[in-house]
This record gives C-alpha cells, sequence and structure tokens, in this order.
C-alpha cells in the first residue's frame, strides 16, 4: 500500500511538473513570439509554427502551412506593433501535445495608434523536443 | 526485419484508426451540439463540455466551466438559431485528446434573418470514454 501511495504521489508530482516545465517554456517562446513580431521578422515567428499548422486570424481566412502563414504574419506587422502577449491557463493534453488560453494587446501603427485587445488559444506540439504553435486562433471581446 | 515492418504498419493502422474514430465521434457529437442549440437547449449543451472547459467568444469575454458557459449560450439562443457546423479538420493529440478545426454558420433571429459565418477551433477531451468540448474559440472572416 505504501509503495503504491508513493508511486501515486510520484505520478502526481511528474504530471504537475511536467506541465509546470511546459508552462515555463511557452511563456519564452511568447517572449521570443513577441520579439520576432515587433522585429518585423516574419520568417522567424513562422518557424515557430509546425509545417502544418493552423491560423485562424480575426478577420481573414484562415492560413495552413508555413507558406500562407508567413505572408499572413508579415501583411500583419505592416499595420501592427506593440505586441503583448499575456498566458492565462496552459492545460496538458498528454506527453506532446498542450492547450494555452491568453490575452493579446497590439497597437496599430497608422496615427494616431489604437490599441487592439483581444483573447486567444494555441495548441502547442512538442516536435524534436521542442514546442511549436500547432493551432493558433483569436478574437476579440467586442 | 518483416516483424518490425508489421509491428510499424500495425502501430500506423492503429493511429489511423484511432484518428478516423476520434474524428466520426467528434461529427457525430457536432451533430448533438447543433441539435440541442437549434433546439434552444442550453443545458444540454452545457454538460456537452468538460466541467473546465473555457468558451471563447468572438465579441464577448471569456466563459469559465459550466455555469458561465451556460449563461453565454442561454444568450446566444435567443439571438441566434439554424446552427450548421462543418469539420474540416481533425488532429490527434495523444489518446484523450484532439483538436478539431472547422466553419459555421448561424441565421440571426431578428428579422430579416442575416447569416453570420466564421470559423473555430476545439480542443476536445475524452473523459471517461466519452468525448467532450474542452475549449471553444471561434471567430469571423470579416
Amino acid at each position: 500500500m505504501a509503495r503504491i501511495a508513493v508511486f501515486l504521489v510520484c505520478l502526481a508530482l511528474s504530471a504537475t511538473s511536467a506541465l509546470a516545465q511546459a508552462k515555463v517554456s511557452i511563456e519564452k517562446l511568447n517572449q521570443e513570439w513577441v520579439a520576432a513580431f515587433n522585429k518585423g521578422d516574419a520568417a522567424h515567428l513562422t518557424q515557430m509554427y509546425t509545417p502544418d499548422a493552423y491560423v485562424l486570424p480575426a478577420g481573414a481566412e484562415m492560413a495552413k502551412g508555413r507558406g500562407a502563414i508567413e505572408a499572413f504574419w508579415r501583411g500583419a506587422m505592416k499595420q501592427l506593433g506593440d505586441a503583448k502577449l499575456k498566458t492565462i491557463d496552459v492545460q496538458s493534453l498528454g506527453p506532446g501535445a498542450a492547450r494555452e488560453v491568453g490575452t493579446f494587446s497590439f497597437k496599430t501603427k497608422a496615427q494616431p495608434p489604437q490599441e487592439v485587445t483581444g483573447k486567444y488559444v494555441v495548441v502547442w506540439r512538442k516536435m524534436g523536443g521542442n514546442w511549436q504553435l500547432a493551432t493558433d486562433i483569436w478574437n476579440m471581446n467586442k
């Protein structure tokens, strides 16, 4: 009985730890995403997505695959800057997948700059040891 | 070598079959979702979500948990009817999770009825053998 209890505690701790590690990795990758966006580096941003990723933008058609995703972000970077992301919740979906819920803000480059804010869901997948964005969708509250 | 090949083929077939089964289950549950929505049965719709599910509506604040989700859908049902869902892609994220990409349409109840169309992402989780919506987010193309 004691062994089973120890095993279950270890299992619970290891699951908690895997989730905490995924959360840390995802928050770090979000910083990388924001830096690439704010530098206007669409190529770098796109490499953070899985090759078969989906991006489902509010106000535009869905983009599948890195070619379409890079074209979308290159266009968005012309209009928007000062990206900020805030992770609200990360849920582990198994050893190689996680679901993130978060909020974002951007500022329009048109003068006077206006703030665009909303919420997003990203499904992350671990590909060859690295977390990548596999599905990225967002919308606005108003 | 032959044994390894047979094993790999079986593994691939079993993964394909699990994905195909998940897709069939999800499409059937979408029919149930649509039927509940079109009947105005917010309680039934809400039971299709995991207890800790997130709903992130376009044009409204995110709702977490069945209480908030039921209140949201009850409000939406007053404005919208004739729901239609179309699954575009299901990706398996392990034995207990899948990501669906799809498109939707609704008709407003105000006269004259207007069509509202867009795209969505649902993260499904298998809870006690049954697939449930764990994260539900959508937006419009325009």
